[in-house]
């Protein structure tokens, strides 16, 4: 199987560069006065990208290597979360139409936020999510953008890690959340060739701690839905596809996990020593930084996104 | 009165540099869908300083300027607010010591936050404020390093203008939040110099609008203490020095006032839409951007902190 590569990489950072926030690096003074001076940290904050999240990195590589004659058509995703605004967003940067399928338990704040990047917005009952997205496509409504599974989008994700590494050269672990495993592919993949010497860990909750068992068997994991939803990390209950789990047996050092209580004490520790507001997948990575057991050294943890639901970050933060 | 140059700016932004977070602009899409295409806006997001404000700029600047046997004697400071934890940092990045004066009324959880930086925290009556942090100076404690009346702290803010400038040269409208107007004083020399097509607009809360009453009279301002300390917004109680307010005569083109109710509302909005935290204080440009009577054009808005109090917070964000 083909991987990305390092040139992947770095012109996806070159195509994307105009569309994207460039997140500094932010130390965590809390976190290294408590967790010791051998392990120092910095957030990766993409919460503060445009849409409140990394995904917007992948969607605007794959939009961008588009050739112009299929671009101008419009694209098409099926996404109930970052992807779809990620999508819409990105589209309207380039001026073109974008339909977004949601399914009919999507919130309604979610389906707002996308029809307010100009997107259409198709409502369809949860099993019929692909069939409707393909349908758009086959009548010419555009190209399908894929959240994680497809190599522009990993190489997209990718450009995180390169940032990384330039910012911090001796950076000695990278932190990562893991969902379908687009992200921590193309981060992985970067970091390999910039900061060899660094770990990559990834990082899972518990009640979905597929990828971080296939890991350890080495098989591609095989969770059911159900099983994946328990978790409060809405954002990280996709499994890895056949592309994405050969990055992480390539270019992985570990996969970790934390616990329900664990990415909640994150989120209200995040928002009140280091002014930053995670989502709960967003989290699982300081997470694990103060509860797993990791190597020592300067530490980044990705903090991947921020929209959370304001109920739930008020009720963590309620005294 | 000798105002502070650029060329002291630009020294600022060298000496500062390895202190500091490069902050990047981040676009508001929802406030640019909602307020219209002609007044794009992007916040400057101080609050992702390592203390949490953009208080270490001058901090920074004003130690890192000091004569090394003179900075390795320490350094004093009297406040309450991120100026404290700002001195004591800077300190801790130097290996210098800092003895920070608070009063007895300052919450435990910013004593506390000043002691984790390793800074000596005297607790005096209120009144004894700065007669405590002078004894401490006379007997050989350090050097006094104050929040807002003094040029190497007007500089050191000042770098928020030279990044503004860098980042977005054709910026035509700078919002920012005034109290003691050290931030102002410098953003608004770095403005000035680097982008003069652009107006740079103060922001105070109505109840503590005494310098938008000064820019009006060309008087220096005179508001009591206690009318000053009716806002939310606490740290905008301070008043301009003569220095500062020479400053914002000559440099500031406009200084607009917002209720308590806009401040509340725009922190709200910022955490759910922009996935940022704002202290009251941080939020006061934003205010001003959706509520004032503003000219038209690309428009950044300095969020000059996030030390919110997480109560007020979840209160804010309760549905």
């Amino acid at each position: 199987m083909q991987l990305i590569t390092i040139d992947d990489i770095e012109a996806a950072a070159a195509r994307i560069g105009d569309r994207i926030v460039r997140t500094p690096l932010l130390p965590c003074l809390w976190a290294s006065y408590d967790v010791g001076a051998d392990r120092p940290l910095w957030l990766k904050p993409e919460q503060l990208q445009p849409i409140g999240a990394f995904k917007i990195r992948g969607a605007a590589n794959a939009i961008g290597r588009l050739p112009d004659e299929v671009r101008t058509r419009g694209v098409v995703a099926y996404s109930s979360g970052n992807h779809a605004q990620a999508v819409a967003y990105v589209a309207r940067t380039y001026g073109i139409p974008a339909t977004i399928v949601v399914t009919t338990n999507t919130p309604g704040v979610k389906v707002d936020a996308t029809r307010r990047h100009g997107a259409e917005v198709l409502i369809v009952p949860p099993e019929d999510r692909e069939s409707a997205a393909e349908e758009v496509v086959a009548k010419g409504g555009g190209t399908l953008i894929p959240p994680f599974d497809h190599p522009d989008v990993i190489a997209g994700q990718g450009t995180i890690g390169l940032e990384i590494a330039a910012d911090l050269p001796d950076v000695e672990v990278v932190l990562v959340p893991v969902s379908g495993a687009g992200l921590i592919s193309g981060v992985a993949a970067a970091i390999k060739a910039k900061a060899p010497h660094a770990k990559v860990i990834g990082v899972e909750p518990e009640l979905a701690g597929d990828t971080a068992e296939g890991f350890r068997t080495g098989q591609r994991p095989d969770w059911s839905t159900e099983d994946r939803a328990r978790t409060i990390a809405d954002g990280l209950r996709s499994t890895p596809s056949e592309l994405t789990f050969a990055h992480v047996r390539k270019f992985v050092d570990d996969v970790v996990t934390v616990t329900e209580d664990q990415i909640r004490d994150a989120i209200g520790l995040l928002a009140t020593r280091s002014q930053v507001i995670a989502e709960p997948s967003g989290a699982v990575t300081t997470a694990a930084y103060l509860h797993a057991d990791l190597p020592k050294g300067k530490t980044v943890a990705v903090l991947s996104g921020g929209n959370i639901d304001p109920a739930l970050l008020a009720e963590i933060l309620m005294p």
